[in-house]
Parts: C-alpha cells; structure tokens; sequence
C-alpha cells in the first residue's frame, strides 16, 4: 500500500470529509461562515486551488498569494486540511489572448476558445512550461504549510487537440513507438488505399471522422493523447514533488472516461481517484456506479479516493434530477464498500453565478437550513463511527476485462460488421449480473495479473494484444475459468484482423473458429436452445461458429443460422472456457455467467439476498446497501459481528430498510 | 397617438391595403398590368425597393435611378402610395466581393457569404457607412415624390455576426455599460473557473455554445446585438429623416423573434410593425398569432402595421401548406381587430425564380383567375367598409409579461436545473386561456407601468430585474393581482442567483422560500389536491415550497413532494399573488388563472362564447372571428349595433358561420 | 454495339468473372496462392492497381513498377487478363502534404485531408497534371503487356470542391454556358433579392445551404461538378488511348450516384460500369438493384459492365448484413439479366488493415472452406454455361425518366412547396409495378429517342428542358401513351417557374392547368373515386387540376379538394396522356399505370408469373429469378427451349426452387 496514503489516511483518522472549496467566489467574511459551518458537517478535508490561476497570478509573474495565505491559515486553524490543487485546468486569459497557440484545436479545425475550462492544448510546449511555473510557485510556497495534506494535480484532464502542436507531439510519440516509418507504414497498413508515408512530416492527426478513415491512425491517436495528458500530470507532480516527498500526489480521474487510458496512469498516482455523478434520474445508476468503483479500486488494487461526487443534483444533463432524500448518504457508503477511504464533493457552496451555479453544493443557496446541508452534516458526522474501515483492502475472485485498447478498438474505429457497440454498456451488462448476485469483482486490464482470479469474464474484446492472449491461456491452462462473449480476438493491436480465421487470438482457446460474422438484422430475434432444453431469446448478433474441440452448450433453432452452435464450451489445460455467440437475453446471460461462476468455485459476499440489495466486504468489514427506495431486506450474514453505524451485535441477520445501510464488523 | 402616423392614416383615407412590390423582377410592359390589378384589387400601399440596391446602384456610385421614378410615377398616377424601403437588407455584391469584412462571422467562425440576404455584419462601420449613403441618396432624390407616404428602413433586421468588428463594438458595449473591468468580472462571475478578465481586449464574443460557457457573457451578448441592430436602423432612420419629417419611418419586426429586444426599439420606430407567417397546417396558430399581435401593440400602446402576410402558403418550411378558403381573410381581421391598421402582404405579385418562388403572392403564378387574387381582390373591395376602425384604440384588464431579458435568461444560457424551457411556448399556454375566455390582454416587459392593470401574468421569469420586483410588489400592494409560475425570480440581471433562498426576487411577494428545484424525472407525473377536494395532474417540475406567510391552495397527493404545497396564495398589501410551483395540466392551469382574473375584477369581451371564437375590442368596434373549419357560433354581444361588413342591424348576438367575421359597431 | 468491347469478351471467351485484385497489400508469397485460387474459382479478370500510386511512386519522380511487372505476369502466365486501373482516385501522400491546394475543399470550408481516399479536388490543375502524368506512365509502359485487356480510369469519380480552383474553373463553365454576364443573371433570376454580378469575379461556389439559396446557382453548381469529374476522366483516358487504341477504357459508376450526370459519361465511354451494393438486411433491394441495372444498359443501349459487387457483406453501414445462401449468385445473375456481360466483385482478397478490412471479399479472412468462397468459385464455374449470353442486347416497350437534370431540380433546391421529395424513391415507385408485372423496361433522359417505345412514364419531373417537351409531345402525337405524375414540368433548366399557369411545359400536353399545389398536411389522406366506382387511398401531395381539354378519371370525395379531379386523361394527337395529379396508394399506381401500359400494347416478358419472380429477357436468352427464400414458383414462359444451367429441355413452363435461377434459351 502506497505510504504517503497511508500517511494520509493517519493525519486524518479515518476517512477524508468534505470537499471543493472554491474562496475566490465570496468575500473573506464568507469565509468565516464557511469554517464554521464546514465544522458542523464534520469536513476534514478540503481541495482549493482548483481554478484559482487567475487570482493568483492576475497578470503574467505578478502572483497575489495573500488571500490563499488566509484560507490556508483559516483552515489550518480549524483543523480542516488541505488539498491544495494546481490551478492549471483554467489557465488565466492573459495567456491564451496573448499566446492563442496554448488553446486546444478542435477535431472541426476550431479553436477552442476562452471562456469555458479546460482551455488548453496539452501538447503546447508553452502551456506546459507555464504549468510546471506555476505549480512550482505554489509548491515553493505552500509545501511546508500545516493545512497540507495532498495535492491534487489540474483537473478532470481532458481535452484532445488536432492543431500543429499536437501534430508535432503525435510524430514525436510514433517514432519513439515504431522508430521507423516502415514499421509505421506495416502497423497502420497503409499498403492500401495508397495511405503510405514516406516522410514523418506526413503523418497529422486524423481528421473528423466521415466514416472513412484509418483505423490504426484513429487508435494511434487516441493512445498518443492519453499519453499527452499523462505526460501533463507528470510534469507538473514532478515539479511540486521536488519541494516535498511525503504528501501523496494525484489528479481527478472520471467515469468512465474515454480518452485517458487510467491503466496506464495509476502507476504514476498515489492513489487513484474519482469524479462521479451518476445521474439521479436513471434506475439502475447505482450499478454503473459501482463498476466504476471497482475500476478505480483495481487500478492500483488498493483503497481510492472518491474526490467528488453531487451533494443533490448536477448542472451538466437537460433535465437534472436531484436525489432523494437518502440516496446521497447510500451512494457514499456505497464508494467505501467498494473501497474509497474519502467522501468529497464538488462544491463546499454554491457559487451564485457561472455556468455551474445550479450543480448542487453540500451548502446550498437555502443555505444551512435546507435538506441537503443537513443530510451532509449527518453524514459527516456518522463516518468517524466507521473510521477503523479506512485502508481495509479487499478482494475477488471474479475478473472482468476492462481495457481501454479493447474499447477503443470497438468504438473509435468504423467499418465493423455493426458500428453500434457500446463498450461500457456491454461490460455493465456483464458486471451486473454478478452484482445482483453479490460477487466481488476486480477490473482487469491486458496487463494485468489474473493469477488471483478463479474465473475471467471477458466482455467484446475485439481488439486483445498478444500478451493478454497468452495470460488467457496460461489462466485457463493453470485451471481457471474463462467466459469469453463474441465478436473477441478478432484483431491485434494495430486493429489489423488475425489471420488464418475468425477469431485470430481465441481460435485455441475457445476450441472453434468462425466463418463469419453475422449481425442480425433490424428487429431480428433467435431461439436458443439449450443442452438441458430450456430456451433463450437472443438478438444483435449471431456468428457462423465452427466448433473445433468445442462441445456444443446452446444451438439456434430459428433464423439463418438454425441449427448452429451458439454457445460453446471448451476444456483448455485444467481449465475451461464458455464462449457466447451472440447477445443472450439478460436472463440467460445471467443464468450462463452465473453458472461459469459458481463452476469456478467462486463465493458471492452473502448468499440469498435480494438483487436490490448490494453486500461489498473489505476485509473483516461487511456492507449492506439497500437500493430500493420502496422493499425493505433482510440478509443472512456469514457470521456474527457488531453493525458500527447503531452499534447493535449481530448474530446471523440484518433488517435494512429501503435506502438503508449497514456496515457489519463481522467477529 | 403619433402624429405621423395619424397623418398617413388620414392619407389612406382608413386601412393601408396592398404589399411589397419588387418591380425590378419584370418588364415595364409588366409594371402597367401589375397597376391595373392593384387597382382592382383595391391596393392602396405597396413598398418598394425592399431588395433593390444592385438595381438602383449596379457599381459604386454609379446609381440608376430612372426605373424607379418610372415606378413611382405610375404609382402615384394610380392613386397608390408607397411605402419606400431602403434596401440595405441585401447589400450589392460589389460591397461584399470587394469587402469581405462586411459579411457577418457566423458563431461558428465561417464567415456567412453572398448569396442569400441579411449578407451584412450590423457592427461592420463599412456596411454602416454604405447603408447610411444609399439611404441618404434616396431619401435626397424621393422625399418629396408625392407618392411617397411612409419610410420602411431595411428589412427584418437580424443577423448575428461573431467577427472582428463585433469583438470590437461588443467591447465599446460593455465598457459603457459597466465602466470598469472590475464590475464586468463582477457582473460576470468571472471570479470562477478563473475567467477574471484583466484587459478589455481580453473580451470577446462567446463561442458555439458547447453547455460549458458563462452565462452572463451569452446574455449581455444579446443584448448587445440586439442594440447594434437598432444602431443600424436609427442610423438610416436618422438620414431619411433630414430630409422629412412628416413621414412615418419604420422597420418590419418578426414572430417572436429571439434576437432583437422589440421593447427596446419601439420607441424609435413611429409604429410596430410585423411580418407573420402563422404556419396553416399547425391547428391552433391563430392563438400565437393573436399573441403576437397583442404585443405589437402593447409595444407603444398604439395601433401597428401588418406589414407582411402570406396570402396563402409561404416557402420556408419543409411542406408548405396553403391557407384554405376564407382563413387569409380570416386573420386579416384577426390582426385588425388586435389594434392592426394595414393588411399587408409580401408580395404582390409572384416571383420566376430565386428561392421564393413558391411563396405565395397576392397575384399568383396562375394570374387573376386563381382562387388567392380572387380572395385578396375581395377583401381588398371590403375593408372600406371598416374604415372608421382604423386607428381606434384598444384597452385591457389583464397584463402577461413578456419580457426579452427573460426569454434570454431561461433560453440563452445553460446549467438550469432542466434546459429544455421554450419560453414563447409558455407564454403562450398561459395566454390561451385567457384568449379563449375572451380576455384582452395586454403584453408588459419589465420596464412597463402596470398601474392600468387589474391583474398580471408572470410566466417562468427565471430573470427578473430590480425594477420590475420592485413595480410588482408595488402594484399588488396597491390590489393588484398577479399570477407567478415556477422558477420565476431566481436571478438578477446578471444571471446571478438572488440570496439568501429561492425565489430570492420573489419571496416576500408570493410569501414562501423554496428549498430545492425538482424537475420531474422522465415521466413522472404528480396528483394535486385542490382546497375544494378537486384534483388535477401536474409534471415536468415541482419545487419544495415552504410557506412563510403564504395559504397552501394545492398540495401533492403523490411523488417524492406528497403533502408540500404545490400551488400557494399570498396578501401583500391590499392585492394577493399567486403561485403556482408545477406545471399544472392545461384545465388546471386555465381554471386557476381564471379564477384569479375574475377575482381581480377583469371583464371578458363577451361572455359565453365557444373558445374556437375570437372576440376582441378597438374601442366600440367588436370583432368576431370564427376560427372553427366546420362549426358555426351565435354569440351574445354587450349591447347593440351595427355590423360593418353586412350593414345588418344587432340586437343582442350574431351569428357566425365557420370561419365567419363579424365587426359590430356598438351604439 | 462498342468494337473494343465486341474484342474483349471475344478474348474472354463469354462473361468477365473475377474482381479488384489489389497484391500491393500482400507478400509476394500470396500472389502465388491468389492465382492458384482464382482459376480454382473460375476467375478470367481481375482490375488492378486502383489504389497503387504510392507503391508505384513512392517519390515525386521514382518509380517503382517491378512488382506491377511480375504481377501481370503471373496473371498472365495464369491465363488471368487484367482490366489495369489508373491509381488517380488516391494520390499519394508525397503530392497533398507538398501541395495541399490538390486536396477538395468541402461544403462548410474545411479541407479534406489525405488518410482517405478520393482527396482530390477535380478542379485542381495540380491534380488533374499528375493524373495525366501517372496515367501516361502506366500506359507506356503496360499498352502493350499480353494480359491487359481493359483500362480502369480512377475510381468512383466522386469529389466535390468547393475551393478556390473551383470558383475560378467555375467561372470558366459558366463562361462558356452563359457567353454574358446578362445572361447568367437572367438564368439565375438575381434581379431579386438584389443577386446581380456586375463582374465574372464576383460569382462563387454555393455556400453551404442554410435553406435560402439561390436556386439557379446550386443547380448550376452542380452540373458543373459533373462535367469538372468528367474532364478528369477525359483526361486521363486520351492519355491512355494514346498508346493503344483497341482495349477498352471505362470508368465504375455508382449506383444512384447523384453528382454525376452519367447520361453526359456515357459516350465518353466505351461502356457503362456500375458498382452496385444493394443491403442485404433491406427487403426489395432486388427491385432497386434492377432499376439501376436497367439504367445501366439505357446509359448506351448496350451490355454493361458489372465492375464491383460484394461476396458478402460491405463495410460501410452501422449495420453490415451478409448474404444469405444464395444470394450473391442470384444477384449476380440478375445483373446478367439486365444487360451486364461481366461478374466482378471487390475485392478479391480480404485486407487485414483499413477501413476496408470487414468488406467482405472473394477470398474471406476465414480462406477458401468458407461459405462465401465456395459461392464464388460455384458461380465461377457455372456462368461458362451461359457463355452463349454475353453480347445479347435487349429491348423495351416501356421508358421511364430519370434525368439528373430533374432530380437536382426537385432535391438539390429548396423553397419548394414541399422540400422533402425523394427522386430515386419516387422513380422507384413507378418502376416496382412494371418491374413486377414482367415488363422490360428501359430509362431515358431528356435528350433519349423515344420513338422506339409504346409508352412513356414520367414520375415527378418538376424541371424538364424544352427539348424534352418537344420530344414528349411529338411522342404523344405520334401515338406513344406518357403517364405524368404530379408536380412535373413547373419550371425550365434555370429553375424558373414556367409562365403563365402550372404546369407550364406540360399544360397542353395534360390538357389542365393547375390552379395551386396543396402538399398534404401531417397525417392527412383523401379518397379517390373512379370513374368505375372503385376508391383507393391517397396522401402527401394534391393539385388543385383545371381540366381544359382531358376528362376526369378519377375525383376527391373527401378532402380539401373534395369534387376536384385527382386523375386526368387527355388525347395529344394519336396518342394519349394520363396525369396523376397525387400521391396513390401503391395498389392504384399499379392499376393506373398497368392499365396505361397494356392499353399502349406494350408486353410483358412472361405473363402470370408472381410478383417475386423476375423476368427478363436478352434477345432469345429468357431469365427467370425466383427472389422469394421461401417460396418456389412455376413460370410459364413464351414457348420451347432449354435452361443453359441444368441443360434441361424447357416446353412451356419452369420450376424455380426458392432463389432459384433459370436462363431458357429459346427454340
């Protein structure tokens, strides 16, 4: 476990309380109303800093640090530590007016001008000296103060640019990746349509997308501004480390989000951490929510930090709901069970203008009176009751592919046999079914370890990179389970289709090839028929499957493919692999994983409760959430303990009522 | 009254009648046919030279005059006058090719080329300059032509421009407006997500709106185009003028146009004039037509100009359906019997080519035996008949605001807890009630005295300003009533959220704060409980309303607010308000204002009618219109009279076919 | 018929079988193997080096032809000839990067940059010299290698610009169409909207359409972006031509393509050539595909070229079906059926890397066991059977228009009465009731001879050219049958609205004039009633139809129009017109059409076949298809003879299993 987390996580006494707190926006005699009532809600922690640039240095080397003095002090005195943040997400307009060439190019050719965020090229060698300027100013200044207690580098790291800068930077990360332009040319197969480059100076970003374009070349491309980004937050960690090594360094991550390869930049985080606001107004967020969780806890395979989540409701949607009473404290619970050690949110107090003055504050324009302050006063003064779970680890015995390669394969490329896949939902909607079943579950990655696993799911893999291929079968062959869904292996890492046959990467593994691929047509359904005779409804996408040491689990009795396998099972070393060739009605799919699981030897977190009622254990630490607004539960637990939140023992059972929480030491 | 204006009435002898008029489409040979059918169908103003600059100066300061004393001679030969537009909407293209930078930069940075109309960037001082010249050079040459009998300044001035000279004059905007940079950052937030400007030049337009921007700079933005538009138009008002001042000088304003703040020009036109093109396969556009028309005359409290109307289908939307038998003359009456003292129609005669060649004209493709000449033709030999209405005043009980500050605030910017308000579709559900209920309303903005009002309609005004609170708690302290819907009140002009608590504008007034907003989720609707055990369904919004002094008149029955007020009523002084904080069902919401027009002591036109029945007032004239296709109607009117159009004595009611008129002078 | 076409099927001996062979993705290892499989699959001809000027000059002026050479070779030495492309629809990335003034610029301003295809702007003078110079190569050096036998010039010319070098080469057209400035401003109708060019400077390309556009001006656009396409082909052909002059030289057209006026190609080529993509997940793309064949053949009256079909499935919808068993070979000789001499697909083999990778190919990913190899070689060795076919000609008693000229007019502008017609829907309409009642059917363009035909069906000509008036008068006059349908002949070849009443060009020809146009509106039908007393349904469009000289056939009886004639007959000279004056129920467009077709003694192929059986006929050849998956049907056919397939004696009827195929040649 990561020591300065560790460090942190002492200097605080349990888990980390509280939120953005964005001063510049009110007068000092706010802050005082502010210190007190964050007091009252129990925040101990605070992140500042995030969009201050401007106040702090309002014209180019005239820095005004004075105010930021006070706050700290404020703060410090009030026991409230600090996350300062580099204020580099919202570089000041003095600095894109008179240099234009720091904003980002969008993918139309436009310019990306001032007045949003996020304003900047991340590949502007300028904009990236003065963000490794300023971030050294503050750490100078501020790496001794006593508030201090992590930094958090920028924010939410976004933005793509296609301008010169970022053609620049794009050739320099292609020769450090295929050193020379033959081995460029064979990756991107530029052999056809008479794509070949002859000259670095050749080779741009791609343009917008008409449908018709170079795969690889997009691929390349996405890969290259993840690392741009990355090489962003390094800078500027590297700068404000060099003043103190013992404060843990990290920047917000967010859900979901496509265009950073978070597997990639954990390594170089103290932590991972997360933005997240499921939208109130879905049923059903809370389960995305919770894969989102388990990503981040599996990107460093320790306890995380939740750096924000929406007291109530967000500014971002058309129609944007707020949450019900109860539902706040139950998703904050619902990120500790899953392994965060902190509750934050965006922001202390609602600012009264700009365009997130309606994103929903822990102290609300009705200020302390209302709902809201008052359940996030009572939270915070609930989580001490819980504080001995911070940095309990957890673990699983169920893996789920979630690679950022495999999704971009999917979905930033055209020309697949449909060009509807949506990767996130098709790994949900094999996460889910575990979920309501109450298994742990551990995201993985191409790179990643399975040896800890008894069974890997993998959801769509169209594009897997040879090293996976290989751990897969040394998984399977060292008798473990694998349940591989279709259209998977079909492409290598330059999005090039393995040869000799369908699927290139998994032929062996899943014992069968395929002859072709077969999307279904608008509204077409088929009947699956099962080796036990139980039927299935599947739909989307069939595959013409050719099964070579497979045995047959499930065959299509209607449509063009009548007759054909379409699940197959294949003994691989001491293993097995379940292979699904096409998109299952949810409860078959359910039924099929399921099966897979227990199979494996795989133990769910409680056994019998119902699907609305999510169980998450960090080591001795058993949680139950009850996410139905309406059904009260009651769940058997494996053995008896003491609920910290009431205090009350428990032998074998525990009540919750709707939206209710327990958080069982188990004996 | 305006005194140009009554002159040019008098000169019409009662109503204008006729349309634009663009000669320069045919031979002169042509011109002599068009004068004889004018003259049968009893045309008595057309407007001319609406499109023609190149016509009149084919190179610069070359000008060709000739043709156009032709037209005007034989005008006035006919008896016709005219109505003489400067025809800076469609600049030669000798301005544009030789200076593009006259053209307008559209928001997305592409500059909006020749080809088309409104080809001008209103803040290019070069198209000023031009504009004013040629504006000068006719009224030098036409002011004393004794047919000329009004000035028609450009055309439905519009565009937008997000270029260079924009950037500049929006600058010279704001410092007059705010003076100093420091009240600009304050005014627009700046203080957050580090947008503080430091140097005027720093400012600019804002950018295609991507949901993330500052919504006080898109509102001043408005505002500002809005006033360099009018600039323009006072310009060449001001140059025409110079050389007469008897001659009513005016510009043609749009259907609900967002992007011109009409209260803010009126004062400079001598009347409101419209361009209406209500669309005939849309059922009930006679409503928001009538609704137009009542704010052109509340614009000056005066009789306006219908200037544009189609005589049957127009040639901008995707099926242009034609109007059916009798609806032209129809709304004719319809826009008179709001205070209109002109049918016009664009145009007389109909075009070969160019893109309106299908909009319909007085004189069709299919010449003088077509069904539309035969119409226009009959109404243009009735409305003689009327000709004592003409100028005759209107008055009403009931005031609705309808404000641009507030259309912009909810419309303009982003981040609302739901974004999909339609501002004008809101005002119009809340005036169809009334207009079906025979009300006359009059429309108010912020700055109007409400004082000759007995009641006041506040729809969703998100943005208030401080005037206008202060004028509404003034006018209900002196009895009046006013009906306020949700979301009303929350922000300054500014955009800024009024402290301490929801609805900061509004609280004293309707009695009660409001902790949170609650859009309604997707869906979802909510039962409201009535004092008298009624009940009714609402959704799209409910807001947790706490009464302060306020009496509950509704309260939710279901959904996440059972039992919280859902409608109140509050004192305040010697008048009462109501609040309605949902979007009630239609009945409801009619019931409810109803009941609260009838309380504040309005009276209705008529009383009994069928709500496919118009009735509307011009002093003792009473007009009836019939707007049902298939049912005939007998109303009760107040009192006997006259009907103008058949001569037929009245008694106590009329009878009105479908889509029969009546126009009763009332002894 | 075309001599240079005459030697080349001689030299293939019957029909042309293979496709798009494409080595340069390939070791030259594979070569090997793809020539062992072609002639295992039947394969006699293969296009080569579409895509290939990188690999053949990888550097301004270096050239690389060695692999070219051993690959002809090879083919040749396998009895393989080669149909040689010139590579100019993908210059190489040496020619954009050095000289980006080659690369188009699209509607919205934006370049289109290398990393596609078809990056060439057809107007640049750069491009179309290194076109010519590439092609003058290619031809010098391989005029005269054993295995060419036809020249592929380009590829799916396409390309718009709309940049500078197409505003002056658009300049130069108009110049050369229009001799005066005058006269363009009369075509173009500027005398509205003050549009007037006093200068050939100041005329651009269109804009992109923001729906108020000069009409003229985007029509012009238009056939000027033909005939730019068409230079380029000229170009390079006289290039080729120079060499040799006895192989012929043609180019791949689209299906439906709407830029290209191929009516203009087609004597510039030595034969038509279409690539054609019907979806197989579209039910009745058959009837479309069989339009565009027939359109093919019509092109020049002869056999036609079947350049590029898939095995499969294609790569370029959001969803990609394959064909089904049996599909390709049904399609493939229904291309037969309709005048194709050839069956070639693209490609040959599938490409591991690009856009392309999942078009499905001859050779598939999965080798030759799959299913789509095996179909391929089984047509490949079964079409030798039907070797007797290949030159037989065709004939037709019935002609439909399809001119590009009348389909810019009714899509390519906009202000229409209704602007959503959908030309090559609409042709379709008509075409499907002849289609399947058996009828052959040829396609004619303005300029067509039509006296070879009984009876001429016109859908929707809203703009037709005088000449075509003349010809279809004179048509009528010597007894031809025309069947007219709504809104045709309103306006001439600038888009002006014919004068004095609707329908201009065709009033005396119909014997009515049309008062107004009423588009439908939303949702609404009318009945019409016939002269027999039968009804059918209409919608979407009605005229308000003066009959002068034509009796009623059918009349509303519900509707605005409710007693107006819906229908028209009228006698022209010894012939007859029928007009259709809205949009009919299918089931009535067939009667009314097949009841004009039969009464003008036109004949089916085979009579009393089922609708999903398709019959045509080249010379004595008979071809029954059969495109039900379901069902078998017996054909009668028109006397003794023998099915080339089976080799089976035919007396006088034939059984198709379902997809089943029959050519009879008979006695």
């Amino acid at each position: 476990m990561n020591a300065r987390m560790a460090a942190f996580r002492e200097r605080l006494g349990g888990f980390a309380f509280g939120g953005d707190y964005n001063p510049e926006q009110w007068d000092p005699a706010v802050w005082k109303e502010d210190v007190e009532l964050m007091r009252r809600a129990g925040v101990n922690l605070v992140t500042v800093g995030v969009f201050a640039w401007a106040s702090l240095e309002p014209s180019p080397g005239e820095f005004t640090f004075g105010w930021l003095d006070d706050v700290l002090d404020l703060l410090h005195a009030a026991g409230i530590s600090v996350d300062l943040a580099t204020p580099t997400t919202a570089p000041p307009v003095w600095l894109s007016h008179g240099h234009p060439d720091v904003l980002p190019v969008m993918e139309d050719g436009e310019t990306f001008g001032f007045g949003n965020r996020l304003h900047f090229d991340p590949t502007s060698p300028r904009y990236r000296s003065h963000a490794v300027r300023i971030a050294d100013r503050l750490a100078s200044r501020y790496s001794q103060h006593p508030a201090l207690a992590m930094w958090h580098i920028s924010n939410e790291y976004g933005p793509t640019s296609y301008g010169p800068h970022a053609a620049a930077a794009f050739r320099v990360w292609l020769r450090r990746r295929y050193a020379d332009l033959d081995a460029l040319n064979d990756a991107w197969y530029t052999r056809f349509w008479g794509q070949r480059y002859t000259d670095w100076e050749q080779v741009a970003p791609p343009e917008v997308p008409r449908s018709w374009s170079n795969p690889a070349r997009r691929l390349d491309f996405k890969r290259f501004i993840s690392d741009a980004l990355l090489e962003c937050f390094i800078a500027e960690r590297d700068a404000v480390r060099r003043y103190r090594d013992d404060i843990p360094i990290l920047t917000n991550f967010m859900r979901f989000y496509r265009h950073a390869d978070y597997w990639r930049w954990a390594p170089h985080e103290d932590a991972a951490a997360l933005d997240i606001y499921p939208d109130p107004g879905r049923p059903g967020s809370h389960v995305s929510a919770a894969l989102n969780f388990d990503l981040m806890r599996s990107l460093r395979g320790e306890p995380w930090v939740l750096m924000e989540q929406a007291a109530s409701a967000v500014s971002q949607w058309k129609v944007n709901n707020v949450k019900r009473p109860g539902r706040m404290r139950l998703g904050s619970y619902q990120a500790i069970a899953h392994g965060a050690d902190s509750v934050l949110f965006f922001q202390w107090r609602a600012g009264r203008g700009g365009h997130e003055r309606f994103h929903s504050a822990m102290l609300p324009h009705s200020g302390p009176a209302a709902r809201t302050f008052l359940e996030v006063a009572a939270l915070g003064n609930e989580l001490p009751l819980i504080a001995a779970v911070a940095g309990a680890p957890s673990s699983a015995d169920v893996a789920v592919l979630f690679d950022w390669d495999a999704w971009w394969g999917l979905e930033v490329t055209h020309g697949l046999p449909r060009n509807d896949f949506d990767y996130t939902a098709i790994v949900e909607s094999a996460y889910r079914p575990l979920f309501e079943a109450h298994y742990a579950v551990d995201l993985v990655s191409f790179g990643s370890d399975l040896s800890r696993y008894r069974i890997l799911v993998v959801p769509n893999a169209y594009l897997v990179d040879d090293g996976f291929v290989a751990a897969v079968e040394e998984f399977a062959a060292a008798g473990g389970t694998v349940v591989v869904s279709f259209f998977s292996g079909v492409v290598d890492v330059n999005n090039q289709v393995r040869q000799p046959a369908y699927p290139g990467a998994f032929r062996r593994l899943i014992g069968a090839y395929i002859d072709e691929y077969w999307p279904a047509r608008e509204g077409e359904t088929f009947e699956v028929e099962f080796a036990d005779g139980t039927t299935a409804i599947a739909d989307w996408w069939q595959e013409s499957l050719h099964p070579e040491t497979a045995t047959v689990l499930g065959t299509y009795t209607t449509g063009d493919l009548a007759g054909r396998p379409a699940l197959i099972r294949n003994d691989h070393g001491s293993g097995c692999v379940v292979y699904i060739g096409t998109r299952l009605e949810p409860a078959a799919l359910r039924d099929t994983l399921l099966s897979a699981v227990r199979a494996a030897g795989a133990a769910p977190v409680v056994e019998g409760a119902p699907p609305y009622v999510e169980a998450a254990r960090r080591d001795r630490y058993l949680f139950l959430l009850n996410h139905s607004d309406a059904r009260a539960a009651t769940v058997t637990v494996p053995g008896p303990g003491r609920d910290l939140l009431t205090g009350a023992a428990v032998t074998d059972a525990v009540d919750l009522p709707p939206l209710g929480v327990a958080v069982v030491e188990l004996s």
